[in-house]
């Protein structure tokens, strides 16, 4: 093993820390408003988690939690509610929800300038255009980890595998912005391996378990695994770690690696709301 | 000289066959309302050029012609009413616009559902998001071209070169949705030659004069050329055309490439928009 882990735990903890100074500076802390709908399991632990962290950087925790069959307009005139509300700096809505509503249209209704989880038509429309906004928390988690670890982005080959709109199309915006020569590769490209072979920095978000292994990556490359997966061996990701960490310079492990960013990210998007949402402009970050 | 010639008048005069026979059979004509401020000789020659197609398929011309000293205020005014008005389906707002007004701002008014050229934050998310909406007229002109010249997009190396917002950039995300792998180089890119010469197709929309040569094409690509340049020699586009039709099967020549197809693809928006309008949902090209 040559290559260097890239520990995503105590990157994530150095920001939620940055995030927490921002917090104690401001005159009023910003409040994450949590909005979970019915009894999943899953969900259930993930927005605790979100609320514990949002409490120990100092923001207000405003959840919101809603019953099962409550009504695509109940739930509409909630996110409105929380729009209008000027103690809410940033709204998130957890998916999935019960099957009767419509996520798709109720994410809309968001006011992009508190949409912390950039998921808006509008949000979107910002990052694609260069403006100021709220982006993505895992792309832009990404970003986070290759500055953080020292990476150069401007003019490298950046190749990311999958072209989702929570990972993969965003990330690809954000690493072109940053100057990279950005390849999106997917199920339908012919043959992945030789494309990401030219990779200096790989993004692997394609949701497939050890899809990438040595033979697809460029010595002395850096290589972000976005993939994670419950196997009878425990959690793995989209990389084959082990391998790949013969290869490349850098690699994130699974966990460890961008999990713990992503999160981190949602209090930072929550932060930068807040602060420009009081002087009135639109949210950068 | 070996590659054919991708003839985009041609191509471009089929479509407007095509919109003027869906206009046709509409109860009511698609009304497109080009908005002129001032007097800069270009944007009237453009804008004159547009009105008049608009009129030869069969489409009202709502144009406004504003004074250069109108306010913000004003043309904020006349966006709305535009936006309120049933019988405009179609919003063109000419840049740029005097040294006074904020373009940005003012793109932002227009409705969605109108914004024939596809250039507000919500119509990029919309492409962004791979959801039906209003799609910029160059990059999806492209798209059509290389429909219309039977170029197999899906699981092949699309390579473009340029990244504004105009072109670069949704010309990716239109390539993308095509099921293509795409790269997009730009001036930071390391070796541009190395990465074209992997490209199926190339579309290159970098505003530098004869930037791509033989030397930079695969043999057998399709190359679409999007710059224009007036030069002492006549019009020039990016692609040094003649050198590299040595090497490309097919290629679009400047002019009468991609320039034509543009305009033709303001028509077809218009018509998409009208069309979906009427039926109360979300306009889908």
């Amino acid at each position: 093993m040559t290559a260097r882990l890239i520990d995503g735990r105590s990157l994530a903890a150095r920001v939620r820390d940055e995030v927490a100074t921002q917090v104690a500076s401001m005159a009023e802390p910003p409040g994450l408003a949590t909005l979970l709908v019915g009894d999943d399991p899953a969900s259930e632990i993930y927005v605790r988690n979100k609320r514990r962290l949002c409490t120990e950087v100092g923001m207000r925790d405003l959840h919101r939690h809603l019953p099962a069959d409550v009504t695509q307009a109940e739930l509409a005139s909630t996110i409105a509610g929380l729009n209008a509300d000027p103690a809410v700096t940033g709204i998130l809505l957890q998916l999935p929800l019960p099957s009767h509503l419509r996520p798709a249209d109720l994410l809309e209704l968001i006011d992009p300038d508190k949409d912390v989880d950039g998921l808006t038509e509008a949000s979107a429309g910002r990052l694609a255009l260069g403006k100021p906004g709220l982006r993505p928390c895992t792309p832009s988690g990404v970003v986070h980890i290759l500055d953080r670890a020292g990476v150069e982005l401007k003019g490298r080959h950046a190749v990311v595998v999958g072209r989702s709109n929570l990972v993969g199309k965003p990330q690809a915006q954000l690493l072109l912005e940053r100057d990279a020569t950005v390849s999106v590769c997917h199920r339908h490209t012919a043959d992945l391996a030789a494309i990401t072979r030219t990779a200096d920095v790989l993004v692997v978000a394609a949701g497939v378990p050890h899809l990438v292994g040595a033979d697809a990556v460029k010595p002395g490359a850096t290589v972000v695994d976005v993939g994670i997966h419950r196997t009878e061996a425990g959690l793995c990701g989209d990389v084959d770690t082990a391998a790949v960490a013969e290869v490349a310079a850098a690699v994130t492990p699974v966990p460890g690696g961008v999990g713990p960013m992503t999160i981190a990210m949602l209090l930072w998007n929550t932060v930068a709301a807040a602060r420009l949402q009081r002087v009135g402009g639109t949210a950068t970050v």
